[in-house]
């Protein structure tokens, strides 16, 4: 167990932090971002233990250094600044200092001298030529000149170690110490300048270190992954004549508007040939109608494409729906998509029609059954034979894999650098390990956005293998409990490590209950937690904007459903962007708002505060400068009222203290006092306060 | 990071508990116990997936395993018995297994079938001969026929893994699946046997499976190291002839009224020859008369052995101080140590006199400091003349630490298995790794007790590196608040899986103030306490049955001492064991309660039961069949009554239940009722409650 060479490596490193599963995993962090990095480290004895945080950017060669400084029982603190995209290692290398032991030992034997030459009864100033020995206390049998001789041995080895112009400074101090020692005097001073102490500890005794094995990582992405509010949109229903098939200069006739609303990504749902076998019908009908546009997300029509734009142009995951345009006007879209200061995100579903191009070139990419037909997605009884699953454990998983990598880097050679992933928690789990990271390598600046609702361990482990943000629980915790426990788990260590959430009051597939039951009132509240409770969040628009609450007929033995009435999955929905109380005006605010207030920017600091109205949810968030508070009335019924009570210490405030609270919704100040502060909450009209928190 | 033969393995696996340090340590267990084993698995998607918990002492070559069962949200569990002392090996196995997904479509298709039979307007008796497609239903195209297939394939297949009589019946199930599916019946049953289901599911496809990487461990040691009652006593004291040096044969003659007692180890400090140079007086004094005894931790007299009795017997670690007796008398005592059911604890406590043949022999085992002497200890500016620290960065470590290895083994040649470690926190921890280590590997059947006081760090690394048992900071905990919190981290997993408590109320240098003040009511209040709160306890006496108080002079500087006044550490101390007041009544009860009540012989089950009284402690522990429940009054002055609030879960009780309390220490039966019960407890008269609870 013990190597030979470290049987002399007396120091102890454990339970270092960040760390993920075990160091399974890199951390995350992103560009900018300060590494505190923590650790137990300790050693046998009393001997004075130092340690360094190791660390560099994977392709660098040499391993930058800062100290570690020791708080109390053994844990140790440092941290460093991440100026660079992509993976990072740290280590930490402790060691038992015998030089800072010695001044530290040498300080007490120095303060201890008055006494020493009391208790001998001696004058304190002149030399001493005393035999034998006084215990308790400094004595001239030259203990201190012992202790000096003791020291120049050790800066005669840190000058050995040093060389040059510092070695010579340390050489000149270790033979200050000798001299020192000869005078034999009763009482010394300390014998050594700062200058001489910092040099020695420069140049430290490394001979028996231990280091943290192996190294960890930590993967360092672009601030918007940390930062981002989406804005979902079917680009087929973006025309403005009505009944006709929207297209990407539509979306792009849009662009303005979405921007104005303070959105920075732009996604879209699968833009590829739809699939004609089995396609769905308006509202999920088995049976389409002739002029039925089916859903997205039934990738692939191999008879789409009738003049190919590149060799692998065949009606798949490569290729344009014709009616959305060509790959020249994709490419008009990206680019004035980035000029409006947004990116455009593509939705990845690995899922085929069955007119795919993989079924006929590739059918052992998929299940086969005992007849010789391809097995399509079932829950048994219910079937859905539009869309033929990928098999993972294909004889040739290795030509799939290359071929489901090679589609990200189509669309990122076509400066799509954002991905939102369909059910990625369907697709085994070694497959993204593998394609995220080596994608992430080639271009660590790509965003994957997993849409992993699924049990809390696969739409973690899909985060730790490389997903940059995820989709959450957040649809369903509406009450402040569900809320404030949840929160509380997904914005500390250990998930905040590897996991960041993004959340969404509503997509294609969800219209919660609380939005159908609680209708404008509710898409209020809700589009503010999102917005607030978490920097990363999204909607699936105007259906938002517009509190669309109809939900969709109960599925056979339901009571009922989560799905649109009317989902624009399965039809092109235009809509009046002009109606009376559409939410644009709040998102818009929002959105300024988080973009205005660096604490909206981030996830760790959040806290919440308790109130006596459990009806209201209060919450605050902090960067340097700036301090946010919010108190949202969770009801969409009735007003509420009640009184905080402020945690102060989290908002920078003393017990006492007057402070203002300007209302960055509505432009009110107001003037608090103490923890105990009245608030009335009205639905519909003013569901919160998003207070900045200003001193006097 | 994903190799390429796994790319197929779908299974993840994380979490696994126990676990110390991320694998890095074994876990520990004792002999019979029964190991849970938790972790979560997952895959991609819906299939089944099914583990195995892998399983061997580490000297099988064979793995065994048992079937993991899944609980909720991807978290399974499973359990193996110890039956051998020693290491043991463990892991986990998991895969999606296709015929266990099959079987549960299968059943979800059949459970559909009258459905669809009705849905098609069809009765239910006769052969089908639709075509066309019916979504949502069993329908005529041959759905179940073509799954009989998909089964028949996926038999066949586990027949041909298993071979012999099994594959015949898995081969013949196979057969049979295709005959009915050829019936093309409009109803189908269950087509298989149950013996054909646990059969196929006897012989997995093991093609693509996870295993957790690298194995993990867990130490079985024997029962005592997680049961035990500790009797410390200083042999030179035990003569009953008033200022004779007592002997071995002097300790013998009380083994009787030790083990009358309940004890089952009894601590020897130090039996080595005592240094002679700096040699303590009485009260730790610096000055020595010349029949002053020393320190028993002041190891080692080159000079004390005239008549070596074996080479190493040199008046070091291998050498018995000549008052004691001779390595004869050692044997006689060890054997009638053995003869009361007890055994012999030594003290191994790893440091020298100036007169220990070591430093005469192995002078670079020392720090030696310029001036050619040796470094004595010290803590500037305290001095400890009498102790040479061993040097761990010694140029000769191997040889160090092969001669202190040596001590043990030496040792345990003579009969002795169970040690406690003098101050192992100041030796090096890569040491101890490695001794305990190679020594628990040749004798898995030793005990070391760690007297680690110090940081919890260093304490709790040093169980994790091998020690069986340690002391603990129960000494410094008294209040309510204290012990429970300081009960919960240490009974509890991560803790409890590598460190083991054992609860000192008194030792040779520690006399706590609640001791002090509170006189033999506090020593009622703690000798309970350690007795039941931990399953492993012990005491220093005879200074703790007479309740011994009176502490040291405080030290220059200092207002309170935790020494003891004419400390045995320094001098001979004979006592009257006839003494008025004498606790050992109290001490036999308490250990004879511990050993008829499974439940005190274990951790693991400790409860805390709130009351309404701040005095009171209140906790249960259980094992099957055996369920106490201890209140106790930790106010030392003062009658202190109360209710009891009990989680009458953890008792085994329901709301509402009448049942009797039969106090152990009093024989008293009380009938109690529900949650509150009265309490009222008299300091120095009846401290306590020891409830068993009985059914009516």
């Amino acid at each position: 167990m013990i190597k030979p060479a470290n049987g002399r490596s007396r120091v102890v490193i454990e339970e270092i932090e960040p760390r993920v599963n075990s160091g399974r995993h890199p951390a995350r962090r992103v560009l900018g971002d300060e590494v505190q990095v923590r650790a137990a480290i300790f050693a046998d004895g009393h001997d004075q233990v130092r340690a360094r945080l190791l660390y560099k950017h994977s392709s660098e060669r040499r391993w930058r250094f800062v100290p570690l400084t020791a708080s109390v029982n053994d844990a140790w603190n440092g941290s460093f600044t991440v100026d660079r995209l992509g993976m990072w290692n740290y280590s930490i290398l402790g060691w038992v200092d015998h030089f800072t032991t010695w001044l530290s030992d040498l300080k007490k034997r120095l303060a201890a001298q008055p006494a020493a030459a009391a208790a001998a009864g001696l004058d304190a100033s002149g030399p001493l030529a005393l035999g034998g020995l006084q215990v308790g206390a400094q004595t001239a049998t030259g203990e201190i000149p012992l202790a000096f001789r003791t020291g120049a041995i050790l800066l005669e080895h840190a000058a050995v170690r040093a060389r040059g112009a510092d070695g010579r400074k340390l050489a000149k101090a270790a033979a200050n110490l000798i001299a020192l020692a000869e005078e034999n005097r009763a009482l010394y001073d300390f014998p050594l300048t700062q200058e001489q102490v910092d040099l020695a500890e420069n140049y430290p005794d490394l001979s028996f270190t231990t280091r943290w094995d192996p190294d960890l990582c930590l993967w360092v992405d672009r601030e918007r992954a940390r930062f981002s509010a989406w804005y979902e949109l079917f680009p087929r229903s973006t025309a403005k004549d009505p009944g006709r098939h929207g297209t990407f200069a539509d979306v792009e006739a849009q662009l303005p508007e979405i921007s104005a609303m303070g959105f920075d990504i732009l996604y879209l749902p699968p833009i590829h040939p739809i699939g004609r076998a089995f396609r769905k019908g308006k509202n999920n009908s088995v049976t389409a109608a002739p002029d039925d546009v089916g859903s997205p997300w039934a990738i692939g029509d191999i008879e789409a494409i009738t003049a190919p734009a590149h060799p692998d142009d065949n009606g798949g995951h490569k290729s344009i729906l014709p009616q959305l345009g060509t790959f020249d006007d994709f490419a008009r879209l990206v680019n004035a998509t980035r000029d409006q200061g947004m990116e455009i995100a593509l939705d990845i579903a690995f899922q085929c029609s069955p007119d795919h191009p993989w079924v006929k070139y590739h059918p052992e990419w998929f299940n086969i059954r005992p007849d010789g037909t391809i097995q399509y997605a079932e829950n048994p009884p219910k079937k859905y034979q539009d869309i033929y699953p990928l098999n993972f454990e294909s004889t040739d998983w290795r030509g799939l894999w290359d071929e489901l990598n090679s589609v990200f880097e189509f669309w990122i050679k076509r400066g799509v650098l954002v991905f939102r992933v369909d059910n990625p928690h369907t697709k085994a789990m070694p497959f993204w390990e593998w394609c995220l990271g080596s994608l992430r390598t080639k271009y660590p600046e790509a965003i994957f956005l997993a849409e992993a609702f699924t049990r809390p361990h696969p739409m973690y482990w899909l985060a730790k293998v490389g997903f940059t943000q995820s989709y959450t629980y957040f649809t369903w915790r509406n009450t402040k409990y569900e809320l404030e426990s949840y929160l509380e788990e997904i914005t500390q260590p250990p998930v905040s490590d590897f996991f960041r959430p993004n959340f969404w009051p509503n997509t294609p597939d969800i219209l919660h209950k609380a939005l159908q039951d609680g209708g404008r009132p509710a898409f209020m509240i809700r589009c503010i937690l999102a917005a607030t409770l978490t920097a990363n969040w999204g909607m699936y628009g105007p259906a938002f904007e517009l509190s669309e609450n109809a939900p969709a007929k109960p599925a056979p033995g339901k009571t009922e459903s989560e799905e649109y009435l009317n989902s624009e999955k399965y039809e092109i929905r235009q809509r009046d962007r002009n109606a009376p109380g559409i939410l644009v005006p709040l998102v818009t605010e929002v959105n300024r708002i988080r973009r205005e207030n660096p604490a909206l920017q981030r996830n760790d600091t959040l806290r919440f505060h308790p109130t006596d109205n459990s009806m209201f949810l209060c919450y605050s968030k902090s960067a340097p400068g700036n301090t946010l508070l919010v108190i949202l009335n969770l009801d969409p019924v009735h007003d509420q009222s009640g009184w905080t009570d402020l945690d102060l210490a989290a908002l920078g405030l003393t017990p006492g203290e007057t402070f203002f609270v300007d209302d960055l919704l509505t432009g009110a100040r107001y003037i608090w006092r103490d923890r105990r502060n009245f608030v009335v909450l009205r639905p519909g009209v003013q569901p919160a306060h998003i207070f900045s928190i200003e001193k006097p």
